[in-house]
């Protein structure tokens, strides 16, 4: 059987941080005709698949979150189990 | 009140696309002494705010999903509705 798990960390900037990445695509789409929209925050995610016999994983999450996968001077990130 | 309403545009690799990004993290991670984790698939997402009286909204977030937020050719995208 099968034991690996899943979680996905998702990674935004913080409130108040430019997204300059987000404000070109919403100008971009303002361009394009479509005016419905009010503003684009970009952000990343991250799918891990782990080891199902893994302790700790919580602790493991979190420091990898704050060491590699985000920059928490200007990011924030969440993490979802999936299984 | 505010009748605005939220989408947000996840958009990943699809299976079978090489994943660089992902690769170097998960090659990263392991040399930082994190074995536990098998893969690591990376994707990024748009959090967009969306005019309360927008009529058709499924299809423009169709239409910019397949026109600007993604590439249809090696990616795919799903749309979650926040409220």
């Amino acid at each position: 059987m099968n034991n690996n798990r899943k979680a996905i960390v998702y990674v935004r900037l913080k409130d108040g941080v430019l997204d300059p990445q987000g404000v070109t695509i919403h100008k971009a789409l303002t361009q394009m005709g479509y005016e419905d929209f009010l503003s684009v925050r970009s952000g990343r995610f991250f799918e891990l698949e782990i080891k199902g016999d893994t302790a700790d994983i919580d602790r493991k999450i979190d420091e990898i979150c704050s060491k590699l996968l985000a920059n928490p001077v200007i990011e924030k990130y969440s993490v979802e189990k999936v299984k």
